[in-house]
């Protein structure tokens, strides 16, 4: 038998730099990415299966329907979700994956895959969060308060998930993240006794 | 709520390598190493709590009675024990304990501490472990079969153990174990949010 992939699930509120850190990650370690699907249109320059897989809404809803989301959400009238076809085929082949995706997302992946290994990226404060979220300076103040009162909400969930990384520095974020990745690979039921 | 340490537990068949992995793993990380009791007379130049806390059969005893060993095991008509004392005021200090143990004591502090983070030292095959154990030439070719029987048994167990960490080469199996270490460390119940 040959070894499966592992499901990595990366998460934490807006503005934590859970993508900073991800990319910080894939430097220094072979690892998926899963692409989302997505009713919205393409903007210029976007190729389907690179961004995104672009789907009408006849065809999510049809992939709803068959349970071929590992998770989806619709946002602002456009439909997001995360196929599990092209996921499960890297993890049949022994890769391990990394799904980057937003709170909610992650608790519903809980429900379709308990196996998966779910990490939540914290601020080191909510303090901070607010000063990073306010210091980015590309919105306005009220779409700064309705995602500090998500964030705030999605912080209660923490706790739910495997493993907990405070964004301190970019550095020790990246370093947690690869520990848990290499980490996860020493279980034993991932381990073959030879 | 001031944060608990943690309690690892790293084990092995006898040969595979689990002092020099621990040596090495302690270059790089803080890290409280239990000491034994033994009811076994004391070598020339061993101080009482350095090497073993040297205990009468009648203080082992006792301390059996009252629960008072993470594990403990006779071996050739002498007695060996983790006392649990010193490892919990560790642990309530908030710094991580290691105990190097041997396997039939790992599985016993299973018993004692549920919650013991269990590393389980494996050869990268049988083979590997049988030509180390001989190529010590420090043994007679009877205790080594013995040896090797008792490996046989305790690899089979190998997976009732958290993490296995295959000690290809020194260097890989250290940064598995700090991996474990550090991993453990970002595991939901022991992040605080702020």
């Amino acid at each position: 038998m040959s070894k499966q992939g592992i499901l990595f699930v990366l998460t934490g509120p807006s503005g934590v730099g859970k993508g900073t850190v991800l990319a910080e990650v894939c430097k220094q370690k072979e690892l998926y990415l899963s692409t989302s699907a997505t009713t919205r249109e393409p903007r210029p320059g976007e190729q389907d299966g690179v961004q995104y897989y672009f789907l009408t809404r006849e065809q999510f809803e049809q992939k709803v329907a068959e349970n071929g989301f590992l998770e989806h959400a619709e946002f602002s009238g456009n439909c997001y979700g995360t196929p599990a076809e092209p996921v499960d085929a890297q993890l049949d082949a022994g890769h391990d994956v990394m799904l980057e995706i937003e709170v909610q997302g992650a608790m519903q992946v809980h429900q379709m895959r308990p196996d998966a290994v779910r990490i939540f990226i914290a601020p080191p404060s909510f303090a901070e969060l607010e000063r990073r979220l306010t210091g980015r300076g590309t919105e306005d103040a009220d779409a700064v308060r309705r995602r500090l009162e998500t964030a705030k909400h999605e912080l209660t969930l923490a706790k739910e998930f495997d493993y907990i990384v405070v964004n301190n520095t970019v550095e020790q974020a990246t370093a947690d993240v690869l520990a848990i990745l290499r980490a996860e690979n020493c279980r034993a039921a991932q381990v073959e006794i030879k």
